[in-house]
């Protein structure tokens, strides 16, 4: 019996570091838990991280007169509070103006590790995201002048801008969307399942790890891969078997693929899908698992997914809600009624 | 020349101090500068406040869930981070409605210290104000039921409640009103102002000073006094004089009257009056003059008002942005589209 235990203990350990390996030869990879290593793989040399940058990026994160309303912020529909999405199937902006593909908003949350952003991955990078919704119709509306309007009506905000890149900035619409992302790549929500990944064999439960193995075993990890679990190309066709395909028209890339979203906090996303169809993690994996791998997962298989996923939860880093500066006689009127 | 500036010194401390008393003669009261002091002032003996209810508020303020669509909150209209209000004429809720009224939205912040809330000053206190916007079909647009059914799906909620109410609560609706209310409780910002009239006589520049005793000589302090220079009565004829009384056909309490709004921080609580009719603080205390005090202030009696009013400005309580929990399969579907 005591012989028997040992063995247990030893092939266990064995198993949680093999575990290991297999996960990193199968394109996992672990947020680094060193700070500065992790400062280093989300900073841009081009557009690199300050504190000076991220504390005013937060700002503008938040400043709803960056719409064309004065009402919607970026952080309307990445709510930080709730996953860095909005639980909405179709995202909701401008004047109440559903998505007119019907897609969903992304979370914000570890999307800097992604290499490709939007659902059909045609932008390289968060600092050219962020130009997106500023400027869609139906999302913030705001055109780039409008925008440099705003901002260069309020001298503290412009200061701030001196502040971040040094007095002779000229705080262009771009140059907002730089700082934004700056404050973007600050938003990494390290997790029990990285300190697996970083060798702390005991960090994740038996079954979160048999969960892991059956994840990796059917092939999830082949599209939800690299540190997001996700963000690293388009996969999932949406002109072929989705049973919801008939939602939105929404035709993703110029192959018909849909980028892979990040699993990172997926338990905090739903609905899900592009397109927001699907209620439940369950359900969602099921259908996963017979559009894109071919396989019609048992239900012990789909918990065991699950099990996993719920483990990618992570620590959201903590945000001091910030006091933005009063506009001022120049700063652009709104009619948020007819305009 | 040596007997001239003492005498100088001397007359300053010597207004300093009787501009204090002035003040209070007219009605106008400081923030307590004693924290004790002040918890004991603003709050309610029969909802005292606890930290475990300010936390909980505080998440309630900030949920999107609470109302109808799941894309407001209470902070989408009273934003903490422009002045507790959404810079909007009139406020904009559910579908993109505007008020019916072209009622803008007042700021949460100080309104502890009002004795009624709402613009005809109907309610008594933030307990009781909190039922109305989500209730209200242009704001947040939830029934009490649809409420009940979001926090009671959502265990960390209900954990939270038995947390601040103990194990045998009921999570009604009124119980999240009221727990909102906690938080509004501690949405206080003392200023210069505060300390000028808690008895440090050099918190206020002469300028600042001087425009103090124009407010109080000119009659301003009638109806912008107490604690938050407004919130006690209503004093507002909108079927006066008022030159922008066409916008909106909002009719006041049974006399006509709105409620004197606070002063505080009111640089950055444009646009101005009831139904956000006035774009500057020149303007509206121009107007002020002329409707409620039958005066035509000057241009340096208005200057010296606004270098006043500046000084109200107040040091916002610091907010850490909540971490809302996810919803369930129990939580109530939204279909912000059709619903």
């Amino acid at each position: 019996m005591k012989a028997l235990m040992i063995s247990a203990i030893v092939t266990t350990t064995l198993m949680g570091a093999s575990l290991i390996d297999e996960a990193k030869t199968a394109g996992l990879k672990p947020i680094p838990a060193n700070a500065k290593a992790l400062e280093k793989l989300t900073s841009n040399s081009k557009n690199p991280t300050t504190a000076a940058k991220v504390e005013l990026g937060k700002m503008l994160y938040f400043e709803p007169r960056l719409s064309k309303s004065g009402l919607i912020s970026c952080n309307t529909c990445h709510n930080l509070a709730i996953g860095g999405t909005d639980g909405m199937a179709a995202a909701i902006g401008h004047k109440w103006t559903a998505n007119p593909h019907h897609l969903s908003s992304p979370t914000v949350y570890n999307a800097v590790f992604y290499s490709q952003q939007f659902w059909d991955g045609r932008s390289p990078h968060l600092e050219d995201q962020a130009q997106g919704p500023i400027q869609a119709g139906p999302e913030m509306a705001a055109p780039k002048d409008f925008v440099e309007g705003v901002v260069n009506s309020i001298p503290a905000y412009v200061n701030a801008f001196k502040k971040a890149y040094g007095k002779d900035v000229k705080v262009t619409f771009e140059k907002v969307a730089d700082t934004i992302a700056v404050f973007e790549r600050t938003l990494v929500t390290p997790s029990r399942y990285d300190d697996f990944l970083n060798g702390k064999k005991n960090a994740l439960s038996k079954a979160e790890q048999k969960g892991l193995k059956t994840f990796i075993d059917k092939g999830c990890a082949t599209c939800h891969n690299d540190i997001a679990l996700g963000g690293t190309m388009n996969a999932f066709n949406v002109t072929g078997q989705y049973k919801h395909m008939n939602v939105g028209d929404f035709k993703g890339d110029a192959n018909g693929m849909v980028r892979v979203p990040t699993l990172r906090n997926v338990t905090e996303t739903a609905p899900y899908f592009h397109n927001g169809q699907i209620a439940t993690l369950n359900e969602a994996i099921k259908e996963m698992g017979r559009i894109q791998l071919g396989a019609n997962l048992s239900d012990t298989e789909t918990a065991e997914i699950e099990t996993f996923l719920k483990a990618l939860e992570g620590k959201k880093p903590t945000i001091v809600y910030p006091m933005l500066p009063a506009s001022t006689a120049k700063t652009p009127k709104v009619d948020v009624i007819n305009n």
